[in-house]
């Protein structure tokens, strides 16, 4: 196997359940794919260690790794920064590993446009499937709160539109089994099988 | 549900065991898709029914459906015509229902310059991948047989890059659980889940 590995990103509105996923994933024996370790400038909370929950870097270590394009991704919240260092992930890629990241949609947008081989997967919440219903069948909400849902929910598909899939967070586990089967199914596309056997026919030349 | 089915076409070489994994598929209770019933002008055997196991034609029938423009694909093999009348694939995928056709390579290929929509699944030999070892361990292969090994495995890559997804197929129910994959996947593709959301939010204003 010396194809490369897939990036695979993890990302959906804020609240979506995102983490609890992706540890659900992670909690599987069966997964054999890499969790890139995200850089942050917030200090460590008790018990957390450098290099295993974040690596714990400073404001200028981490603004002269962007400055030297090192991050994948960044953003900033709360005065603190976060992001996803490009080397692990590159080297990760280069072994033939896949790489999840779960991010920010924001940090998503910016790997889409250095990475846009990724897999990039919306984690959407199951109400908005039901808006419709909720919003009409409630009956009680006013033609301003209506409108604000609506929008939000027009941001969300504009979003969505940059992803190669939508997952629905209903069930955990459910989430988790199709976010797997795309996993397995992006593996099993021609133009990354085609390769090991061109590679295996030039081995025979 | 009201975006379209898919259309899945299920390929490979002759031989491949093709007809045996599209019947594993329907083996199982949970297919909830329909399986296209191919015409013919070749007699029907003892038991075949029209419109059950073929639709059976005469040859100047065939040969009209074909001038008419409402074959998706057709071939002709000792003698006889076989195909996929288009008109019930149509209806189906605009009822939303996913049809799946197990046809040959040739066909398969018309059927994609005439819906490149549908998801095109290769199944391959599981002696592909092996081709290399077999071939070189063997050592007793003249070249005129290596040769021809490879000229066949370069013809089958060359067909193979045509189709989205290749299957191995060494073990029938993991082939079966890798096709089923690729479909639900498929049904993930913000492309489809976008429109049913679009639509939800027009049916506000």
């Amino acid at each position: 196997m010396s194809e490369r590995g897939l990036l695979i990103v993890l990302s959906g509105p804020s609240g979506v359940g995102k983490g609890t996923v992706r540890g659900a994933i992670f909690d599987d024996p069966e997964t054999n794919f890499d969790y890139s370790i995200s850089m942050t400038t917030r200090s460590p909370r008790e018990g957390e260690k450098d290099g295993v929950d974040y690596y714990f870097r400073s404001r200028e270590e981490f603004e002269d790794a962007i400055q030297a394009g090192q991050m994948l991704e960044y953003a900033e919240y709360v005065g603190n920064y976060y992001g996803t260092p490009l080397q692990y992930v590159e080297e990760k890629l280069a072994q033939g590993i896949d790489v999840f990241l779960e991010i920010e949609v924001q940090g998503a947008l910016q790997v889409k446009e250095r990475m846009p081989e990724g897999v990039f997967i919306f984690l959407t919440p199951p109400d908005l499937s039901e808006l419709k219903n909720r919003i009409i069948g409630r009956g009680t909400e006013s033609m301003e709160v209506v409108n604000e849902r609506m929008e939000t929910a027009r941001k969300e598909i504009e979003l969505m539109t940059s992803y190669d899939y939508a997952v629905v967070n209903d069930l955990v586990p459910e989430a988790v089994r199709k976010i797997k089967g795309i996993i397995e199914t992006e593996h099993l596309k021609t133009e990354r099988v085609v390769h090991r056997y061109q590679k295996m026919l030039e081995g025979l030349k």
